[in-house]
């Protein structure tokens, strides 16, 4: 919300003020009394980026916005009637002529939005009954783009009435060709009032910025016109914005941009910023001098050309991986990980990051289909992919419809907010989509293990503490007095068996059953699930190790049998059976051990990702 | 390299081939009579992306490139002689008139290179002492940006000069303002040859992606002209390159792009891809009929529109955060701990990722300067930017300049390769980047422990055993015992203690110096350091619990003595001291316990990056 200058932004346009102040040449706009009384030493220039940041430099005096008013107007007239009813009355063709000639296209309408012909026009194209309604709607949508409320200088728009009469000249002609209604002075007097709204180079850079994103004011978050409008607003600036100046202005400086007789200059990059300019002197040609001057020097330090193709970015592919190597969080049973180590190859995971566009969609396509052949359970994860654009969602729709003919599902892991998570779920109806990757996996492995037979295999009843995977190789002397000491407890499904927090009280054997590991998130305060352990392996082993609190909850994800092996317990085998107690030390630290060696590997793929 | 039509993408322009196929009117041209016996019916389209892919439909026929030619012609003559001297004879500004119009600009120029008057003066611009080197030069040129040697159609050059006396009328005209030479009916027979080369629509489809892809060819990787030229190639092809049709198709379809009288339409929308289209049939203006048609349609369904704003990505800052919370993989003495721990919010990291552009780096700016006031040393990850543009590396220099005169010392972690590299280079001089967050890290902590004098508290001598982490709280019988068993270690600096596959000797306890930890990278081969060690503490631990060969590489940094307890010695323990081996055991399943939970961390914040 109105951020200050940030010191590297405003110095570099310290530095560009200094490097034009000194071009004094042009004259300050006099056609209209009152605009000649203008200081015509002023130069202030402000930009705004889509973050709602704003920078400036050199002096914020207000000034009537004058024909900089046309484009924003143009965009409320498309938002309310829509493009076709606009195209009816106001073209799109650049005419060589002055702004001010009073001419019609061949096909009867006014030339273009931005010549003062369609700018009338298109004034009166805008939402409202009455003429009165209709400035009510101009003035709160300008205010709107600025993201602060307006007003109009009212010498300036008695000065603007009583000199306007080329103006109405242009308004009959209109008028004769049905683009202007019966009460045709007053029409001409509402595109006289838009003219005299007061506007600063600030205000100029807010509504550049609005259109360069996309039609939401970056300051106040409002969505002023549709996104689809911006489109055909910034092509309107690009090829009619700078007067008969345009070629060479989008030749130099590449910017759509509009410029008015108080000196205005509004410029927009999209997706980045805009940029406001204020200085009275004109050229021949009606621009103000050092507007041009700056933004063309800005345009050119930065870089900012619409039509520089940026360097090239990365693949969009971050990694590609078999179920070989990616396994879901889910401890399985030997034969279950010994078939998921044989087939693992027909789980396909492919992740994106970055922009998604039509060249990297087009990447993603050949490469799922290069693998083709082998591939039965296709993963592609967004949760990196900051944007899906329209070319890339359609690719990815045509790519899995593809996949579902060659009998290959797919499973799409989704971002967690932002604009790539709705582009992510328009590619295809909800039930491919999938919150994390670990389900994902889990959703192929169980798909995998079901196709080939592994599901069959679960043992029934419970499992022999001789084949925990902590206690196996003990003799059976130390065995038994496990078993003695230990206390059998058992949890219903959805029973949670200790949290976060808890005071350790001992390891946990589990005979039976499927229990999950959750740890809660510092963000959010949400538990999220890190791991399933199956019957025959252990949890809460740590208390034994280290006896702090337990850093994770344990919730029964079926019905399970535990047997508890308390602290108390184990010192007692520790002092009776030192052998089996260095046993299950080793034990530990072997699965510690085993699992560190996973969590550096995970470390260093992901590290290693773009 | 010529790499199929890919599924999806050709089905999508097999859709839209379908969606215009019916458009039969408009008339092949007949102004030459080679060109009337074209066959009307065929249509073919092809799509190239920056990364080479290519993907068509419909029929691959030759045909003659006629007016598309201009442009890419114009990039080898601005290419050859500069922006300055191409501008002297050719103007930039679109004119409503025809193509083959017989006028000058305001200036003496010809009015634009898309129009014939200026193309002929383009060809003749080209580098080459006489017509006939000019004409290698241009064939030449044309062939790279195709990627495929290219011919001229002799009849078609035939019968253009044949009928070509109005292009000379433009050419005498062109000489009677010194635009062109002497020999003016050779300089025009260039041109005629030039408009003669053979091409198909995929031809088309490369070269619009060569300039998408800032001059350098996306099949063969040749540069063919410089990137700043096609910033101006791509505008006068938005401004004038669909005859006076420009406007309009700027409006609906939003692309750079020419069209020919033999049916040809190029396209490119920068970064992206290039469009080919080839359908003879013409509209009242020259522009083909289902060229236009489907190039309307294939922009509209992927929204490939120049000047639709896209979404809004993510901020360019992935995470940030204070040497509180982000350690070098360094194992430091407690001391040193304890003063990271007190004073570690002097280090600030800020890591960026995607591609960082005016508004994301106005955004590092503001983040890093608001926590300024408590920051000396900052460091910048860059490791996962994709690409950096103009604009922000501009804004990343001032940044640093800025913290530097504010006494903060700054490191740059730059990416590993590509484009991102070079450009984060370019922000400042080499001796701020930093090859890996790691050593950026390690240095600030250096810094900030010498600066608070903790540097001079390293321990002197031999750190006795009692004190080692694996053996506190250890009985002094069993204590005297492990001292009687171990064998005492003496490595120079440099040596390797033991190295990556090799058999394990037992647990070495560093009692002086200071040891590397290093991986070797499956990708690379080459050796990665994980971690150091000083003295106190142990490595080689895994030895007595899995018994594995050595999964790590141990190199002494310094001169280091250490105490090796063998597997057999450690056996020999747990059979008479039975209680210390399971104090060692927990002790050892208690260190892998807490590089776990650090381990499961790291994981978690890696996971939950953008």
């Amino acid at each position: 919300m109105g951020a200050a200058s940030v010191e590297p932004i405003a110095g570099l346009l310290g530095e560009i003020a200094a490097s034009v102040i000194d071009r004094d040449g042009g004259d300050v706009a006099d056609y209209i009394p009152e605009l000649a009384k203008a200081d015509a030493s002023v130069f202030g220039m402000s930009v705004a980026t889509i973050d709602g940041q704003v920078s400036s430099t050199g002096t914020q005096v207000p000034f009537t916005i004058q024909s900089v008013s046309k484009p924003f107007v143009y965009a409320l007239a498309l938002a309310d009637r829509g493009q076709e009813a606009v195209l009816a009355r106001v073209g799109t063709e650049p005419t060589g002529d002055p702004f001010n000639s009073i001419t019609l296209d061949r096909n009867g309408r006014a030339p273009n939005p931005m010549v003062n012909a369609g700018a009338m026009v298109t004034s009166n194209l805008v939402a409202g009954a009455t003429a009165s309604d209709r400035w009510a709607r101009i003035i709160e949508g300008l205010s709107d783009f600025a993201g602060r409320p307006l007003e109009v200088d009212q010498h300036v728009f008695e000065s603007e009435q009583a000199t306007g009469d080329r103006n109405r000249a242009i308004a009959y002609l209109m008028r004769s060709a049905d683009l202007l209604g019966e009460d045709v002075l007053t029409e001409v007097d509402l595109y006289f009032r838009q003219c005299s709204v007061l506007v600063d180079c600030r205000d100029l850079a807010v509504m550049g910025a609005t259109l360069a994103n996309g039609g939401r004011n970056p300051i106040t978050g409002l969505q002023v016109v549709p996104r689809e409008v911006v489109a055909s607003v910034l092509t309107i600036m690009t090829t009619c914005g700078m007067y008969d100046y345009a070629g060479e202005w989008l030749y130099r400086v590449g910017l759509p941009a509009k410029s008015g007789v108080s000196g205005g200059v509004v410029a927009a990059l999209p997706g980045q910023l805009g940029i406001g300019v204020h200085s009275p002197r004109l050229d021949e040609r009606g621009n103000s001098v050092r507007g041009v001057a700056a933004t063309e020097a800005l345009s050119h330090r930065l870089g900012l050309h619409l039509l520089l193709p940026n360097e090239r970015a990365r693949s969009g592919i971050r990694r590609q991986y078999s179920g070989l190597v990616g396994r879901s969080l889910r401890m399985r049973p030997s034969w279950e990980t010994a078939l998921l180590d044989e087939r693992g190859a027909e789980i396909s995971v492919i992740e994106l990051g970055g922009d998604q566009g039509f060249a990297t969609a087009a990447e993603v396509v050949r490469t799922t289909l290069a693998g083709e052949g082998s591939v039965r359970w296709q993963i592609f994860d967004l949760r990196r992919a900051v944007r899906i654009d329209e070319a890339a969602r359609t690719l990815f729709t045509s790519l899995v419809e593809r996949l579902g003919e060659s009998n290959i599902e797919t499973k799409i892991v989704v971002p967690s907010d932002g604009a790539a998570l709705t582009q992510a779920r328009a590619i295809i109806p909800g039930t491919l989509l999938s919150q994390s990757i670990d389900s994902a996996l889990e959703w192929a492995e169980d798909s995998l293990l079901a196709a080939h037979g592994g599901a069959g295999q679960l043992a029934d009843g419970l499992v022999p503490l001789s084949e925990h995977e902590l206690l196996r190789g003990l003799d059976s002397e130390s065995l038994a007095t496990i078993e003695e000491l230990s206390q059998t407890k058992v949890f219903h499904a959805g029973t949670i068996v200790f949290d976060e927090g808890d005071e350790p009280d001992g390891i946990y054997f589990l005979g039976a059953g499927l229990v999950a590991v959750e740890v809660r998130e510092n963000s959010s305060g949400r538990y999220r699930r890190i791991n399933t352990i199956p019957a025959g392996a252990s949890f809460g082993e740590l208390a034994v190790v280290d006896g702090g609190t337990r850093s994770t909850r344990i919730t029964a994800l079926e019905p399970s049998v535990c047997h508890l092996l308390t602290r108390a317990a184990f010192t007692k085998i520790a002092v009776d059976h030192p052998q089996a107690a260095t046993h299950i030390s080793l034990a530990i630290a072997q699965l510690l051990s085993s699992r560190l060696r996973r969590a550096t590997n995970v470390i260093a793929q992901l590290e290693s990702m773009p």
